[in-house]
């Protein structure tokens, strides 16, 4: 009640520049998801009138952020349109993905096209948060925005841990060995740069909603499977974070009574019977080497391999049911290894999901990530992106600057709460 | 990205009577939740002005839904405050809560007062939608706002199964053996007044959070448990849905592979374990004739009834700690039959939940409703309030009635005093 209540004073009292700013962020925020645009489409989109659209994408425009692409005919009687895009000259961001074998990192413009990548292994050596600090300044040092034709306007990590959203620090990132790691603060120091850090699932829910396999979900969930099992949850159109930020850990839901112990300390935890160890077990115990092994004979013994991965389905039938249980989503995006998985074991996936429900309320639209392995880096540009599209002319205003270039970036204050 | 355009786009349209009306509602709901209180007070938890205050107060006055108490001094220096409260003859609302084995039903005024209260058993032979209908209509007639001295402005409908959120229609209550009931439009019909329905745990959720022991949590799980088990969730101060409306389905989680049949279909779902029949078997294999009679011998052999229910305590373990990995709530309410268990077993409760979560970030806070047994009834009314709490005037304005419209809701005319 509280909230509401100054959320409504705050709106009362917001002038017409916040409102403005507002809206040329809603309208940027408009063509880099859904671009190349009309500014037809714009007014449906925004419900803004054409007027407003016309006088915002121009100074978008004369800001350098988005240009007007050639006349297309999109099959309607009449003049074709002009389109808006993002300009590739515009802004763009350094996104970070520190997963427990790689550090991938990637320059992504406005508009979410990757203009350049690069990728080091993270071995045992490497994975120290020291070490990974120097490999971010050289990758950084490889992917600078002037060297690929646009302004940086900040730095997205995704870290598969637990995340204080407020600083970046990492409470817990076990498959790392991290614990109480400063990751904003040292990723900061190291880039000189605004850094942004988030939880790798939630990073890939929130990137599959705004560009993938959830762009009409307001509900869904991504599970990311890798040695461990992480969960991003995006509830009526946010992400779910819980009271310290800890919402949607769902690789430690109890699910084996019987199972082995987690690294955690519990016991029979989800991602003891579907992370990369169990499925190397049941790899070896059909006889092959690991699961890459396993999965290269898909091709050739479908059938050796579905029987080989019958006890993990099992168990990832069961987490999935859970997930229906507790946050009803309309899509499970099978993220991390589960895609190659899915692909051997669909039927095999779908009717013990559909077991395990034993017909109550339908299940919900299983899918892999459209944005493939990219979903956790594009998650981590979008909310890099996030400064920018709140105010586009307070953040260039503000000149940002990353990795000892000319420019600084300092979010301007958010008059309009979101939503409101 | 489009909902904020267009929520944006709505506020720069909106006049000064939709910003008065909203206002208008947000110091009657202050009041209703937090009253009696003072103007000053007002100020700080609206950030509204206080001449503001000052006429929206002035205003609820003349509606007859607000009025002053004597003044109170608050330790502080100065003159004592006038605080405001909200009226004994002002609004009031039906509430309705149908559990398996009772109908219960409250007039209750706006501040949350229940006036009178209305209960009937409900056998087999009572649980027939249309004999429900029946008896809400005898509850309704005995419970007559003109009889309790306000003016009835809706009713809220509380049950034990899944209910579509537009219409108040049930897809499944399966402890009361319904099945796609259209409770809302039979209720409606049955007391001609507008209804409100919803599940019995998300409304004792919801009432804790308003007014229990949630209301400085913006995120937590209430588990009403009985012979099933259902769960409200608040995420971010707000009811989780999901898609269909069926999230926080916790009694369907599966924990026990090894479990029984659940009532659902599937096997080891968390209510097979936990609920009513689960503690009844525990007690009578400790000797008692059922779960009355283990409990009442709590005060005698205590030791004895931990022991009968060790079991469970370790299944009802189990699913907590899955709550905790899901939502990441501040505070677990444990509703229903819950608080008997927890006030004889609550050391080994919170033992379980921590071995289950073996250290892992921090568990959720449990506690009992402070608000009893009458969360969900209490739940119930607050959504029959919201009509009046979004907009006083108008609500009152639309003539409410119920039960055959008797009663008109305003006195006198709805005029503007001046300076408004």
């Amino acid at each position: 009640m509280t909230g509401r209540a100054v959320a409504l004073s705050a709106v009362a009292g917001a002038n017409r520049g916040a409102l403005r700013r507002h809206n040329l962020g809603t309208v940027l925020r408009a063509i880099h998801l859904a671009g190349p645009i009309s500014r037809a489409e714009l007014t449906d989109l925004t419900g803004l009138n054409r007027s407003t659209i016309g006088d915002l994408a121009a100074r978008l425009g004369s800001l350098g952020l988005v240009r007007e692409v050639g006349a297309t005919d999109r099959g309607a009687p009449g003049r074709p349109s002009i389109l808006l895009e993002c300009s590739p000259d515009g802004a763009s961001v350094l996104a970070v993905d520190i997963t427990v074998k790689r550090l991938r990192m990637a320059r992504v413009g406005l508009g979410g096209q990757v203009l350049r990548r690069h990728e080091v292994p993270l071995t045992d050596r490497h994975r120290s948060p020291g070490e990974v600090g120097r490999l971010l300044r050289e990758g950084a040092d490889l992917l600078r925005p002037r060297d690929v034709g646009s302004v940086g306007v900040g730095v997205g990590v995704a870290v598969p841990g637990i995340v204080r959203p407020t600083d970046g620090r990492v409470h817990a990132a076990p498959n790392l060995g991290w614990r109480d790691v400063p990751l904003g603060s040292l990723a900061a120091t190291a880039l000189a740069a605004p850094v942004t850090v988030g939880n790798d699932a939630d990073l890939g829910a929130w990137a599959e909603h705004l560009r993938g396999a959830g762009t009409h979900a307001g509900n869904l969930v991504f599970v990311a499977a890798d040695i461990g099992v992480g969960g991003g949850v995006i509830v009526a159109g946010s992400l779910l974070r819980g009271h310290r930020g800890f919402a949607g850990e769902i690789g430690h839901i109890p699910v084996n009574p019987a199972g082995r112990p987690c690294r955690c300390g519990a016991t029979g935890c989800w991602e003891t019977e579907i992370g990369l160890p169990a499925l190397a077990r049941a790899a070896q115990r059909a006889g092959a080497t690991g699961l890459p092994e396993l999965l290269a004979l898909a091709g050739v013994e479908p059938e050796r391999v579905r029987q080989a991965l019958q006890e993990p389905t099992h168990w990832l039938a069961v987490g999935l049911a859970t997930l229906v249980a507790a946050y009803d989503p309309e899509v499970i995006i099978l993220g991390g290894v589960l895609p190659q998985w899915w692909e051997v074991s669909r039927v095999e996936i779908v009717d013990a999901v559909a077991g395990t429900l034993a017909g109550r309320a339908g299940p919900a639209r299983l899918c892999v990530p459209v944005l493939g392995a990219d979903a956790t880096l594009m998650g981590a540009a979008e909310t890099a992106f996030s400064t920018l599209l709140a105010d586009p002319e307070g953040c260039l205003a503000s000149h940002p600057a990353e990795l000892g270039g000319t420019v600084s970036v300092h979010a301007a204050p958010v008059l309009l709460p979101s939503g409101a």
